[in-house]
């Protein structure tokens, strides 16, 4: 019998409160550059520490051994969706993340605006970092020349910085296509590309060659953000709903809109509002009064490590530490990890498997009194896959009946 | 090429001896409740400190991350046969311990004496948990009155205190089917009702339904046993043979009938007679002579685990490491474990990994001292599917030859 059938059959309904608190990128490495401890060790995390106590620990692999996620499928996997199986391009996230109400068949692309040179080079990939009124102001000034591409509707919506997102709507469109950045400095805008064999692919790619023959001519004045690259083009693929699958009826808190959009997709409720990671975890216990299930994402872990910045992210841990203390009181089940690494030597994400803590009244102590990574490898849980963290929540907040007499 | 094709080809006949000793329901949690210990580290274990220095340690998955196995999947899984591919009914379990015969086709039900109150409800699920000879006393009577049901002949063999089993033999009757028992008090015997579409099932259904209206008024005057409910009503699945799976002849060791027929199932032969846990062990012994392989099943610490007894866990613990002891110049490969966890604080069955230990001359030592569930983080073999556990025995006993040149 199929696992997930079987999970299915196990539910049991009850009034368990779960959070998931997700620490962006938590993961670290001790190498001699960063003194050979890692940001969680050099934290001061008196509340992870409790937890730790009662908790049961190990790490998880977040798509498959030696594989670097992205936000997207780092998140699937947590959410327990396999992200081989279920792939969805960042443009469908970015594009629910700020409230665009995507219809079967739209491909969404998550567009930067970037600067040009005079002969057409990228010279840098994120226009200097502009400020959202600035993207604001240019993403109208798109949006109010270009509506449409022949037959097909087109939908831009600024996105906080450099950052927004263009929606292709109208018959016949499919991802993925290739990208339009570059993904360094030095080089022109790519050539979107269909794969091959998809009709509607090819016909988005053209769609998409228009609307940068159209677009560029209106940025020509726009310096620094005279030009724009395309990411993560692709349509929005079906996803079974998260209620569904765990019996859980869930809302989610995030900052920025790729991680609101991605819970959103799997039929999470997002909650807006929150500014700080401290209201981020009011809003959480806010939420609870009405939901099962709360996820609690915070960024400013993976920022730190992209940066190369320990210190930030060590700040961002403790950050993160104080502000969970007021949530604990509020639920039965927690989970604590990242979705992915981000070590500061590496100054990216990795594929070294996270850090998780399962805390629960019956989690039981592994005999670890911090929450890091190396206390994680003497943990009771192994290396897992990423996939299976909501099912040990489940059976943590007594919520998977017995299998089998 | 399918994993278990190449094992079998890797097989490699000798006249080692092996021993599986299954320390039922083992695995525990360290809470506050316990004092921050799991029986395993309270309990004085002389035997198995000594094994530690010379085994391999990890921590096993029964069935899948977060499910907590029955003891029917819970032994398949450590028998090697994924118990999520080998579904085994209760019935069928019960049935084959109590030394039912069960032929291909046969649908066996465990059973259950109830009492029941003059509305028909279930007042007690257990019948106040009446004495083994009152249950025989009852099944003597329902046999000698119903031994067949239109075509379908019915065997009726009464287990320990309140338990039965009736197997209805015939042409054209097929499990699974839903339990007569409601599964708690205050509500009335269920209707046992076929999966839809399945022709087979809806005639067993209906002579199931037949067997109560005649046996009910069987036990009108029988309190507190005046009724029954029926649990794990399915058919004998077909199983691959344990000798044929590993090249290893097997005798099964247990006081309990259901996992004497839970080895008997994948056709160990079981050895009957024990009735302590010191003459199980003298069993093995004895069986070894003849036997490759000998599975040994300690109840008692599965017992104390259910009633949430740590001192009653810790005892059962020292008993079995007290008799092992005699085993250990007899086995060239030892494994010790349980079939899942049943910690003290959860007082039931659970997912939590259980601790396993493989011993053998060439096992290595894992830098461990004792044999515990933090221990077992620690070992070599980290957290791994149960189903491994007797590939990883075959390999100790130099019965699994090199694979590729």
């Amino acid at each position: 019998m199929n696992a997930d059938r079987v999970y299915n059959t196990l539910r049991i309904p009850n009034d368990s409160k779960l959070a998931l608190v997700v620490l962006d990128g938590l993961g670290d490495i001790a190498t001699q550059s960063t003194g050979f401890r890692t940001p969680l060790e050099a934290a001061r995390t008196p509340n992870l520490d409790m937890l730790a106590k009662r908790s049961a620990l190990g790490r998880m692999i977040p798509v498959a051994p030696g594989i670097t996620p992205g936000s997207g499928p780092g998140h699937l996997g947590l959410f327990g969706y396999d992200p081989l199986e279920y792939e969805v391009g960042r443009g469908v996230i970015e594009a629910i993340g700020l409230g665009i109400d995507l219809k079967h068949g739209d491909v969404a692309a998550r567009a930067n605006f970037c600067s040009l040179n005079a002969k057409g080079i990228v010279t840098d990939r994120r226009a200097g970092r502009i400020d959202t009124k600035v993207c604001e102001a240019q993403c109208a000034l798109l949006a109010g020349k270009i509506k449409k591409i022949g037959d097909v509707e087109v939908i831009i919506r600024a996105g906080k910085g450099h950052r927004f997102v263009v929606v292709f709507r109208g018959k016949g469109l499919e991802g993925p296509l290739s990208d339009s950045d570059p993904h360094r400095e030095g080089l022109p805008i790519a050539t979107v590309k269909p794969p091959a064999k998809s009709a509607k692919a090819a016909k988005t790619a053209k769609v998409i060659a228009a609307f940068y023959r159209q677009a560029l001519p209106l940025l020509k004045d726009c310096k620094p953000a005279n030009g724009f690259l395309l990411r993560g083009i692709a349509h929005q693929p079906k996803i079974p709903l998260f209620t569904e699958r765990y019996g859980l009826k869930a809302a989610a808190i995030a900052i920025y809109p790729m991680y609101k959009g991605l819970a959103q997709l799997v039929g999470m409720k997002k909650v807006e509002g929150s500014t700080t990671v401290q209201q981020e975890f009011e809003a959480a216990i806010d939420a609870l009064k009405a939901y099962d299930f709360v996820f609690v994402h915070v960024k400013g872990t993976d920022m730190a490590g992209e940066d190369g910045n320990f210190d930030a992210k060590v700040k961002a841990i403790e950050e993160a530490d104080a502000a969970l203390g007021q949530l604990l009181p509020e639920v039965d089940v927690l989970a604590v990890t990242g979705d992915h690494s981000t070590p500061v030597p590496v100054k990216g994400h990795s594929w070294h498997p996270q850090p998780v803590m399962i805390c629960s009244e019956i989690a039981g102590w592994d005999g670890q009194d911090r929450f890091t990574e190396r206390c994680a490898n003497l943990g009771s849980l192994g290396v897992f896959d990423a996939k299976y963290l909501i099912r040990y929540m489940q059976a943590n907040a007594k919520r998977l009946d017995k299998f089998g007499a």
